[in-house]
């Protein structure tokens, strides 16, 4: 569960609201044919820029950013070490036996647990490395263009407001409600890009950010292996993509792994 | 038949049209004179912009993006792994009778089969796939200027609208009107943009993606059939570019394809 | 004679005049002083940001593309096919009397001519395309630049008329047409970037990119000739530049050029 | 102690203020609604966008940029010659007893003295900048991004404003102040943005590439101590990484340290 | 002396100054505070986003652009051609006693006068190449970033004039002159940022692809000193680095050098 994210969320919200409520009424800040024409729009412009798969995709991913935990690099060197103590101990082939629900360390694994060569090994695990991130690129981009869609539907709904008032100009008392009420579908829509669409979007940056450093310490550490290197280089070679203040792992701990 | 994109532009017009009829008059929203102005400057610019065979394919594209369907990586990498059991049982030669209507697929067969050097067939298919994706970028970028072109005579509508009013001040009532009609231009250009030009845009792009995939298959995949590589390693090698929950093929079919 | 380009011009502009006509007079559009400051004020930027060669290249440039025919890739092909038909036959020094007026070309006979390594050739070659796409990138850049400042300076005529007009303000019925006239340049500069200046450099990025397939042609050919390359391959290796639907040649023609 | 940078903040602020009270009040110009909308929406925006670390890693980061001062390139390059005369005398072990508080020159030091092969050394020293520039990058752009919130929520905050001032146009009196109010926060949002998040992320990268310099100057002198150069050989590879108008050290220095 | 860039900079403010007069009073247009905050504020951010000695650098390199004339690619063609004869005649020790005061020439002289190695000399000269890019690019940014500061102060200044306005609104003849003195600041932010910051940005970077230009031909001519290559070979290679219509240097010239 991800606290900071919740809490930047209600704390968003309630500024507003509480900004709202010191001079006025929550009642003229809630219009529902704005917040259709905004939230609606963003969907359906956002249905034909991408494939239905990609979208779904997206959304699963947007909702799981706030519950599921990353894995952490210095879990996944460590990983790696095991791996390496094992393969020195049993043999390369023994790695063919690992269970793992790490989809790319286990195609690693085997794939040198059935004598492929290096370069096979290195072409494979590169290319699901780049097509993860194309994927997830793929993914962010999904909120990146729901943050553009949101203030343009945002802009089309005070058009049609403006326009209409614009026709009715006859009653004067009716102009300040009315022009209220058109300015209302810019707010939505601000609102959704900065405080959802873009936060999200950067929340699933980070995470990736982070898959990605699992995959190059899988990708270094499968080549180390294959080399047979001594596991403190391993170690030195892995640590490299971990943050000096973030290493949990003690060059005494390598041999006991 | 892609109905993602059919229900997301009827779903968006709808609920523009449904934002309308809530407080006024559909009338009020039509004004030809505005969407020539707009519709057509967009198309001006556009014609000014690119070469004229590069407008018809990207309009082409563009229509065809709802209906056609994209080849699905799984079949790609299915077609390689026979054309390599076929190489492998009848010799690098026997690839050069293949049918495919797929251009690339066919010249790399045929490069093989005439006995070309890796070489020479790396540079050929991958000036072929970046060609390829130099096009296809091509015509993205038609719809990514149409959706820039549009706001912008959008604006020139309006700025039109408002020094005609400005000029006709003397009668009041027919002020709001008259900026009413003015407002409008920016209204088509917001619509055009949001709800078509760059969600086209971004459905070619989604396209281009898979047919490059498509294209860095048969790329690695006629490399490992020249190189005479075991087809699990091929399939190996290949499933790469598939996202692994979306792969279909298991190890045990490759040796019966 | 690029009749597109000329057809976007006359109904882009056509389409406008049309719009002014409907509601009002011309003659509300038209103002010396706006137009001077928009379209001075732009070349005055431009010539501040640009070295005055560069600014007169890009000028000509602008013109021109509007009239030559570019190189069809297809003749540039057939061209080298030619090339490497006549080495094959009178051996490599027979490259150094071959007449053409592209430099490029000339400069790769000249070095395979006088004997120079691959090594060279290559360099030379590359270094010529990268500086040819460098410079075609800064014309380019010429108009892109006009396309931002235009814009800026029909802000500053504005500014300009709205001060002008909000101190003089005891007369009302100025008040409109001050105004109108205000909002003249920010519809000048729209109208430069959007039906001019944008266009041009898009039109002159498309001819770029058809002039670096050339150059890439006769970079590859030249390798190929020089490595004695059967005709074929030299054919397979040159048409994957092009298009697959635009290709003219076909592989029987190959030997008879 | 970084003085421009105060004299920056302080300078900007004064003449702001200077500006108020020229022709006016200040007490005008607080809202404290309006501080709390702006900057507390971008705090949590921000914590939406960024895990709490990199949040709290940037924030420390913006502060220290004040106070901390860079090392200067000139001292790298003199460490690293010491270095290499240490290695010289007493042998590429004696490096293993080095102390120092820079990690990468530490671990670079230990890699030699324990023997490592040049790839190795290379590929683990080359990762290491790699992910320290990627971290820095990281936390420029959490001042990048609070630069685009705050004037989003500015406008938030004016579009409140605005709505609730149409909802009471009844007091004609009230429409002005209540408007000033309405557009505070967007000048708030402004402020926000020019004077202090996007400065700090300016100088965040400059002090990045102080950084990235030094961090290479270690890369190239660990590869030169490695193959023994030559220590003259090492300072003129090691100098072009500083401007020719930068640099303290001159050749006869060299040898003495 | 730069006559064009003095042309540019007279003709856009007599322009401005012009179209001020044609209907008004300049004197409108003078706001001390005004210009003191817009050029104040962007100095005040400029001094915070990059180190002290950086602005300096940007600002006499913003000065000289006027002055200084660049070096002509051809006299450094011709320079380099006379070291290769020069090497050639009297071997590689004579480049040590080679007196200029381009700084990476005379590196590139000394390293190879002192026997250095290719890869020495490549990495040497690709490093000062890299770092020259980075800081000119630098001192490009500071004015890139001062045109992005300017309006957004103007805008600044703009809104505390709305605000002191609106609080004001009980006098209405007073409305029109003091919304005019608050749009000032916007008319001065866009006037610094459209005729100068851009323009110097543009115009340094113009000049560092020029030096850079230089200084791969130093790059490359130093590696065909080394290999002792034919100096019609050095001119071939060289003079592609110069746009084919500026070459003045003829082939019969280069043995004469």
């Amino acid at each position: 569960m991800d606290f900071a994210s919740i809490a930047g969320i209600l704390s968003g919200l309630s500024l507003i609201v509480a900004a709202i409520f010191l001079r006025g009424d929550l009642s003229n800040f809630l219009n529902i044919p704005g917040i259709m024409i905004v939230l609606g729009g963003t969907i359906a412009s956002t249905l034909l820029t991408f494939p239905l798969g990609d979208v779904v995709k997206a959304f699963k991913a947007g909702l799981f950013v706030l519950y599921e935990a990353n894995i952490d690099p210095n879990d996944m060197v460590k990983s790696i070490i095991k791996l390496s103590n094992i393969s020195r101990r049993q043999g390369l082939f023994a790695l063919g036996k690992i269970k793992t629900n790490n989809l790319i360390l286990k195609k690693g694994c085997n794939l040198i647990a059935d004598g492929a060569e290096e370069d096979i090994i290195r072409n494979a695990l590169r290319t699901e490395i780049e097509s993860l991130k194309h994927r997830h690129l793929n993914i962010q981009d999904v909120f990146i263009k729901m943050a553009t869609f949101a203030p343009a539907f945002g802009m089309i709904g005070t058009l049609i407001g403006l326009v209409q008032m614009l026709n009715m100009l006859s009653d004067p008392s009716s102009i300040g409600p009315a022009m209220a009420i058109a300015l209302l579908t810019t707010f939505y829509g601000t609102i959704l890009s900065t405080l959802f669409f873009l936060p999200i979007s950067g929340k699933l940056k980070a995470r990736t950010m982070i898959e990605v450093i699992n995959m190059e310490i899988i990708f270094e550490g499968a080549i180390a292996i294959l080399k047979n290197n001594n596991p403190l280089m391993v170690f030195e070679r892995l640590s490299s993509f971990i943050p000096p203040q973030d290493r949990t792992i003690s060059e005494r701990e390598v041999y006991k792994l």
